[in-house]
């Protein structure tokens, strides 16, 4: 997400040109933020230990309420105030996997809308039990970075289809994140993140689905149509939480809107909040502090005026 | 707690007059914020995980010291070093049912007052489960929101006063927090808040108990009289923690003070705090800050001459 | 930590000089830090839910990566990414007895190097269970208050030297610390701190270890030479995990670094940070924003610059 990353390293993407300004999609994404700003719409959460009040908090900046819990009764009892759910294995405990088990396999019995950030795919035992286990009773929207969604997609033994053969020979050579950091670049996920979307849209009850890929120019695809996002600020970096708030986020917006939307908008919001934080702060502290000013104080105009390449 | 709410929406508080200068319970509070200043007092917690952070931080920048565990044995070690300890439900593990019983059983033996933040009450199996085993073992002060208040009165099915039946009617229709938002307004959470207050006093060593309500204005009785604290600012639900890191405060207080005075000390800092956070911030993430450095900077003198209606 | 704290509380310190200015020990910091901005390595953690999230973002701040974990396959899954790990026992949940020696024993039997924060070390029962069974498997660096580090030289029943007596008899006065707050002064701990640095270089591969007391002029020691680091801020105690997270970054300096190397570093340069936090904020909320700017900004020179006295 550095502003200058997508000329100078993405040259294969040259051909892209930016959504025309009466796109539907725009139009979608600025409906989308209004309504949040309107109805602060609740998105729970069952999220990891370092970043859960960021998740919170930036659900609110951006005009959406939280709320966290750890135990299915609890997540049951608050599915119906939800317009979506949130779903993070940054942090684990024993008893998740039995726990992680039953709500997404409710959230799928009553086609509850979630969004996923499989943080760390690849990493542990544990982990790679419950993200398998999530193929049976897939999320709405996938959001994580490029060596995340291609080990997901590896995990799910998912297809990579024929024109994607140059991207999934890149995709293979991943070995995963290290540590919470992607190994990979967004492009190298491309293939991985199409073969994601195809198959969650198959499994939801109305066929809709998407796959964000987070890096300097983030990637959202619903399976069939591919966009790039360039923008943001490489301080996102440089402070723990900001994919998994962006996972956060992305649920208040599928409250309210489809998920190719609602990836589209939470990706475009946090590009131009990141801007926003860089230009206000000098350092680490200040850029977290200013994110979140920018989170409140973007406009849904500004959203879905946002850069978005296809 | 906005600035204008309570003239534009409490038209039926209108004959409360603001407390006289002089009226002993200024005096009370006046003290308390002293004594925290001066003796750093030690009040512990166990609380969720959302807010954890800021409740310590809160309680560090009030005045006072925090520690915080989930371990019985724990909590049983650093009872005799905290004045008083703080019990928040807003996120729950499995082995909390056996654990809370433990130390709340064992804080009612020892006459050792804790203040109770029912986050959420009515929602899930176990919450309710939870907070229905605290009235064998009763907290000194109870801190919510208006759902959770009438929400607790009616699990622990205790009457209301007759005088207080107006209300009471009010009260019977809530159905509970959206998530961990109050659905209710604080009035209508005044015969539940005395029921509650009058309860705990009963069983505790010196009679003494109260209840804080928060919201737009604030109230807090001890079930005998009930007081009205106006002002505030609105961003305060803007940030996740506000409620949590008060509840947090007002264990601090009561490490040094009784329960109704310090129930009133905190949310007067409280108000005084968020209105200046309010006025040096631009959206939420510098409101946090600023509301931190408020928490710190406001005097005992400015706490105890903040408006308490009566 | 605080400025001037040196010359008026510590004059029995008054024959100490500072290191010269091409001390190798001053060398072998400025290298540290460079690398560490260099080549982003990673430490993961195992720590408390109170801090976690100021650990990770000191860690970037200071120029490394995170990640955070409570499992043992998780943790064995990041040990080879990690140049170092870090643990820190703040909050307790009750599978960490079993989590901790299986981790703490895979750790000493792969030659992983780690760092310990022994947070309220002599409160709780699991709590010293657990820190009674790192002495079979110990850490290579050890990061706490006076309180903690005595305690913890009790708990493992280590020797004192001869020329440690006078020191010893205060140490035996200690009755730990107070929640999670030293109840004893730096000097207090010395020899405590060096009984511990010559048991854990004892059982390292490389024969190498190294205590770090916090405190108004923090004591590093690797059990043979003992130094002094005075400076820093007493708004480091107004906000909570100041210490924790100084046990994070000094596993981000263990990862490129010698065990006194990595201790001295880090604590030049939370002393420097914390000075520049002070001099550019309010209150706690504004200090802890300046302070992470301060890890971020403050340079290799200026840590290696730092006064330490020997």
């Amino acid at each position: 997400m550095v502003n200058d990353a997508y000329s100078s390293t993405n040259n294969n993407l040259g051909n892209l040109k930016d959504l025309a300004a009466d796109n539907p999609l725009r139009l979608s994404i600025r409906t989308a933020a209004q309504t949040v700003r309107d109805t602060t719409p609740l998105a729970q959460s069952f999220t990891n230990f370092v970043t859960i009040n960021l998740v919170a908090n930036a659900q609110l900046a951006a005009g959406g309420t939280a709320a966290m819990s750890f135990l299915p009764d609890d997540i049951a009892g608050g599915e119906a105030a939800s317009g979506a759910s949130y779903i993070n294995v940054g942090t684990l405990l024993p008893f998740y996997k039995d726990a992680l088990k039953q709500i997404t396999e409710k959230f799928h019995a009553d086609h509850h809308r979630w969004v996923l950030d499989p943080v760390a795919a690849g990493m542990g035992t544990t982990r790679t039990a419950i993200l398998k286990s999530f193929k049976a009773a897939p999320p709405t929207i996938i959001r994580g970075n490029a060596s995340e969604v291609i080990k997901l997609r590896e995990m799910w033994e998912l297809p990579l289809q024929e024109n994607d053969n140059a991207l999934d020979s890149i995709a293979r050579q991943s070995s995963g994140p290290v540590g919470v950091e992607s190994a990979d670049d967004v492009e190298a996920a491309e293939a991985s993140a199409k073969a994601l979307a195809r198959f969650i849209a198959k499994s939801d009850a109305q066929g809709q689905g998407a796959v964000a890929v987070s890096g300097e120019t983030d990637l959202v695809t619903d399976g069939e149509h591919t966009y790039r996002l360039p923008g943001g600020s490489a301080m996102m970096t440089k402070i723990t939480g900001a994919g998994c708030s962006l996972g956060g986020v992305t649920a208040t917006y599928l409250a309210v809107a489809d998920p190719l939307t609602a990836a589209l908008a939470a990706s475009a919001l946090y590009n131009r909040a990141s801007e926003t934080g860089e230009a206000n702060s000098h350092g680490p502290g200040s850029f977290q502090v200013a994110f979140l000013d920018g989170l409140w104080s973007t406009t849904p105009a500004q959203i879905a005026a946002s850069p978005i390449l296809a």
